[in-house]
């Protein structure tokens, strides 16, 4: 195991398994093959050529999320897709951009549109030294149960922000009032491109760098996360380099806190695959 | 001008301009048709081809350097290359692995092998607000005459190390003291792929930060910075956002830096594409 494994895990990606996915001529995802044509028969939706899927649905958000949705079940009810999260992203080129279409989280990867989440590095220095709070995944998640994950994570749904999402879900993973969630300070994002059992995930997440004091300690109340623990920051880091028990993409987010201050040794062999293996372009 | 064209300026490479350079079956760089074109009369030290270029001189580290030498001293003598800058760089497949070879600084880029780099962010906090020492480089240097740069850079030299490179240019450049450069933080590592006049630029630049006290004033001693000012962080930014006036690589750093310190807005629309364009993966 070392760190290069954890990147390279978060971007199997692999062009040749896919076809882009497009509307009105900008991609907007990527299709694994299989995918692509499971969505073959949806014609009044989809326009699944030999090497790229158009979305032909027309109307306003809402029509267009309908006629998704429509395949979405149909996919669900054959078992290729899980259960309905009830919970829907956003569909856009581009960040920011006017969404074209919602869609239901569990469906996400399919499509291979990008998913963009939200995560918070919760830390305190004890006499000069960095240490991070560190939650374990609940048994019942669907995604990476029992691993080991931040202290806040999690999906932008829908019509939230990245400020608004992230106030919401450090209030109800970690108990973090607004007073102190104020604080946290963006400090970039962390991109993947991974094929997972569904599709790809297209991944974004803004991580938010925020100093706790040492009154501090986070309560769940959500049932998403089991306990927290603190742990000095270099621990983390070396159980990264020697396990798999942190969640796949939260070993990026603490690869790049230690990056960013100054913990990672600098005549560490993997220095510059960490730097340089944190933020894959945009296509 | 954006931040993006920024960062698409240093990364206007092009696969298909190009050939890979291979030393035992690992590729050390990256070269222009043209410049493999003119490898090809030097058939002990090069061997040519159609889509990629071997080196097959044989030998010690200086053996194979003083082969590559000969080349290189044809090449400026047909003002192929610019003159000697009497500075080596060491050649390797990968950073911290044994060189093969040593090259001229001023001939890094026709063979594409990778350049490395320190770059020091010096920064202090005036009632709450960033500042960051810029400099301005001379009108007589080679790259980027008259531009803005950071407060301390410059390319690590064969046998140099980084934090011993970062010390030496820290106290040429801008006459900080041992006792000060000892503090600062390494953030990470810029990097990129650039096509120049003279080839390919496949540069990697480590980062630094050191907060430094309100009493330093920073002195150049070896004449290749005109004067120091000390600028908002802010004002830096949108400077950059604005105009041509840094060095090309210099406002990637500075971006980082942006980031780093949530100086840039969430919200700003080219967030993301700051965020996952300051570092290159590694092919």
């Amino acid at each position: 195991m070392s760190f290069s494994d954890h990147i390279r895990a978060c971007n199997n990606y692999n062009r040749a398994r896919v076809v882009p996915f497009f509307a009105d001529e900008r991609r907007i995802g990527w299709l694994r093959r299989d995918n692509a044509a499971a969505l073959a028969r949806f014609r009044r939706v989809f326009a699944v050529e030999r090497d790229r899927v158009h979305l032909v649905a027309r109307g306003d958000v809402d029509a267009v999320s309908a006629a998704v949705d429509e395949v979405v079940e149909a996919l669900v009810l054959e078992n290729r897709l899980p259960k309905w999260r009830n919970e829907t992203f956003d569909v856009a080129p581009r960040w920011g951009e006017r969404p074209l279409f919602r869609v239901d989280r569990g469906a996400v990867a399919f499509f291979g549109v990008r998913a963009y989440g939200v995560d918070l590095n919760g830390y305190r220095r004890d006499r000069g030294e960095v240490q991070l709070w560190v939650g374990r995944r609940a048994p019942d998640k669907r995604l990476a149960p029992n691993k080991l994950d931040n202290l806040v994570a999690g999906g932008i749904g829908n019509g939230y922000g990245v400020a608004a999402t992230l106030a919401k879900e450090a209030d109800e993973e970690a108990g973090i009032p607004a007073s102190l969630i104020e604080r946290a300070v963006p400090v970039g994002a962390i991109t993947y491109l991974m094929e997972n059992e569904i599709g790809i995930r297209d991944g974004v997440l803004f991580v938010y760098d925020l100093e706790l004091p040492a009154d501090f300690v986070p309560r769940n109340r959500d049932g998403e996360v089991v306990d927290f623990r603190l742990m000095p920051a270099r621990s983390v880091i070396q159980r990264i380099r020697a396990t798999d028990d942190f969640k796949f993409d939260v070993n990026l987010v603490f690869l790049d806190f230690a990056l960013r201050h100054g913990l990672l040794d600098i005549d560490d062999p993997e220095y510059l695959d960490v730097a340089s293996g944190l933020h894959r372009p945009f296509d």
